[in-house]
């Protein structure tokens, strides 16, 4: 045990992570959101063809009965997202269990111009894993075995429907861990993540997926079965293909297995809650621990009161702290643990020796470590209990990072419930939500587009981590130029001539 | 200075190091090696234009003369690479300044049909960077200007034909360092490193260019110009673009800018040099050098008798060590000396405390650690002198690492003056050199395809840094499926319809 400044007061989990609730759970758990097609009037249906009984009879012989969902009720889950934000009407959910299923309904589909709408774990936050009108579900729940792992190089492979927090439990009994977490992590599935080049709370120290990603299969919207499951750490055999489908968010093809580098378990792991004044203050912190702790650094994220309220307010959760503007967390994973709490000691007493930081707590014990985590990591789900909540997610210099906020707030005053801001501040990757009663296209107006003129002035980008989805397409040429859309245009044309994977989702129509 | 187990005794710097020659100058070095449409007959010049004098007009127009280099002596140096595999015989090597530039040549070679080869610093090692018959040389050696440095970020942006030492060496003074270091750094570009996704001596700590590059500008095959230069850490807005350029080897576009993320230059870098007695120790080393040094560990190599004879028999450079048949140079990087100098200790007691490794000095002076480095770093330089060098630079499970050397000795017997190798044991990537007096097919055909097919059947790559370039093309198929090859043609097709640039290499014909 290994504290500084003074002990954690207790931590209390009151409610049920949302990771660990199911897909029909997440949907009782809030009132149902208006279809997505009459929310969006002006996106129309493409010219696809509609499920017919032939269809469902090939599906069906395919997969067998149970693994072709027609029910209305049954599909619910899967034409809603969790964050109340978007529903289509499908009446077709498809679950594989094999590659090789999946390219037999690609193919079909193909052939018979079905649009298709990949699903992991549905926990997407731009409408981008749900229907927009009856698109085809096709889930890869199903497709969850380990196929290998290599305790030596820490290569793990698995299919795409592996949950992350089980390859996460998995790893760890052989002192190994995922290069990514996320606050989802008990309902996403890597797939998901990897097509959706899922960011999280360890970038910082571990990098992007595009870095940690090995290899990949795949499956084109023709049937193609593309192959690039390398667990080489180093590869230059021509193109490098996976990173087609590496954030491409299924509109190129269905990741269906990867190969991943896992990072060895850090033997010791230190995390710091710290309560500061001003934002400026944040920035100061994060240059000192950038100094101070180098390469142990494993996470510097920021919080204002205003996002911690969601948790300690509508979850319940208890703060170690007082009340204060905002709050840093910051974790170390190191191979020493006397040296690390060295380093995390030297680092507080100075940020902590001239007032930069106010007040904080230091813990290495687990359960400490994970309460302090709870109050970052479920910020998502308490905003939920708002009402609806416009999200953005983006990067921008660190100066301007929180300058939105209270931008934000003059611009929608009293339409929102609540105007707060969160995030990546190691990796300049702001969340900032406007919750509201619920959903306003007035209000929407007050923020877009200029929110996102605001984001390319400063030549940040519209969407860090979280995709273009459904919900951000039209906003594409904030952050990219004709030619480089162009030239996305091109390779969906190439790729997907009839556009059936994932429809109206990240280009622009 | 911190010295375990024993000083190192001198070093000594007899002869120029590559990176310090000039392209002429390494010409002379060495006697000419005969042309490539001769030593590969098999290879036919496609249906590509002659230059003639009014496409001459129209560059010397756009550069001006001098900038338009026509004359045979002066077009040597670009027509051959150094390792004396590979030469071209193009009388016009053109020398933009701009990407408007290089826009403006290739829209003119687009619509006239004319070859192009895109050149940075010509280090390559499998002819990617040489005109196979007389495609016109591009060079981006004039384009070397540094755009910015953010020193808060760590962000560089620069101009593709900046050399990698100079721009070490200008963040040097900001302390940050270039998240790559290869042995050629002292003539290779930035833009060259992008393109054929180098790798080199830390990429086991920084990663690779695909995690590190956070944005690139390139000129695709119509003269059209792809901005996706962001200096953001995340940037989830659509296809991940840059990744088509990254490892394409200019077969795609060529690469103009490039923004980097630049690690901090660690506080204390230590360097140990140890002797071994057989491969299996290495791996056992490898091992606890992984457990003991964790996060600090930045390189992790080895070379093995024969490797390191070429830099002390030829180049002159000065051992530490007495005769071994194997030797490690393993570096680490970290913010604390205190703390590294007790890992380091620990780890040698460790392998040196039960004779897995008999002899080893460390350090941390600057002069010493150079004269280490340059035991592992010019070897490929001294190889040279054994005549002409057959080279792999192969992926393979670090059980397989070393095995080939010996089944090649075997193989080649007699014929060879030396078969050695050496590489980063760390990334699974050994470099593996068959050196005769000179190129002999019988040779060839006694390596070839044999080691690629040994390499497939161990699931490992067939150029794990080097890249395609001209000389694996047919080979390509050992390390990728159909589909995927498929995928890429597909690709070029839609990029480069006329397949001006880089024509012959990466993609087999």
């Amino acid at each position: 045990m290994f504290v500084i400044v003074k002990k954690i007061r207790s931590t209390q989990k009151l409610v049920p992570l949302v990771s660990t609730l199911t897909r029909q759970q997440r949907c009782k758990f809030s009132s149902l959101p208006e279809l997505t097609k009459d929310r969006y009037p002006n996106v129309k249906r493409g010219n696809y063809g509609h499920i017919d009984t032939n269809h469902l009879i090939f599906f069906k012989d395919l997969l067998g009965e149970t693994r072709v969902i027609t029910d209305e009720s049954e599909c619910l889950g899967y034409n809603t997202d969790w964050i109340k934000a978007n529903r289509g009407y499908s009446r077709c959910v498809l679950k594989p269990k094999c590659t090789r299923e999946v390219a037999a309904i690609l193919k079909f589909c193909n052939e018979n111009v079905l649009a298709v709408c990949p699903q992991g774990g549905n926990t997407g936050l731009v409408g981008g894993s749900v229907p927009v009108f009856d698109e085809i579900v096709l889930s890869t729940s199903l497709m969850n075995k380990i196929v290998s792992l290599d305790t030596t190089s820490g290569v793990l492979t698995c299919e795409a429907g592996c949950i992350l927090e089980n390859l996460e439990n998995h790893l760890d009994e052989h002192q190994l861990m995922m290069p990514l977490d996320l606050g989802a992590k008990g309902s996403c599935q890597i797939g998901g993540n990897v097509s959706t080049n899922a960011g999280g709370l360890r970038l910082l120290r571990y990098g992007n997926l595009q870095g940690t990603v090995l290899g990949l299969e795949a499956v084109t919207a023709n049937g193609e079965i593309i192959d690039c499951l390398s667990s080489l750490k180093k590869d230059n055999t021509g193109f490098h293909l996976k990173h087609l489908f590496i954030g491409s968010e299924g509109s190129l093809g269905v990741v269906t297995k990867v190969s991943i580098q896992c990072p060895p378990k850090p033997k010791a792991v230190n995390l710091a809650f710290l309560g500061l004044q001003s934002f400026d203050k944040i920035l100061t912190v994060f240059k000192r621990c950038k100094h101070d702790l180098g390469e142990i650094m494993s996470s510097c994220e920021a919080i204002d009161a205003d996002s911690l309220a969601v948790t300690t307010d509508h979850l319940g959760l208890k703060s170690p702290l007082a009340k204060f503007p905002f709050y840093m967390v910051i974790e170390t994973n190191g191979s020493d643990n006397g040296h690390d709490e060295e380093k995390l000691s030297r680092f507080l007493e100075d940020v902590m020796g001239d007032g930069t930081v106010e007040d904080g707590v230091a813990t290495n014990e687990p359960s400490k470590m994970k309460a302090i985590w709870e109050l970052r990591e479920r910020i998502t789900e308490g905003l939920i209990h708002d009402g609806y909540v416009f999200k953005y997610d983006l990067s921008l210099p660190l100066e301007n990072f929180y300058s939105l906020v209270g931008i934000m707030k003059e611009r929608v005053g009293a339409d929102a419930v609540r105007v707060s801001g969160y995030g990546h501040v190691g990796d300049g990757n702001v969340h900032l939500n406007v919750a509201v009663k619920e959903f306003s296209p007035e209000v929407l107006h007050k923020i877009e587009p200029f929110i996102y003129e605001y984001t390319s002035k400063l030549n940040g980008s519209i969407s860090a981590e979280h995709g273009i989805g459904f919900r951000k397409t039209k906003y594409m040429h904030y952050s990219k130029s004709k030619e480089a859309m162009d030239l996305m245009r091109n390779i969906k044309d190439m790729m997907d001539p009839k556009w059936i994977l994932n429809p109206y989702k990240v280009l622009p129509q």
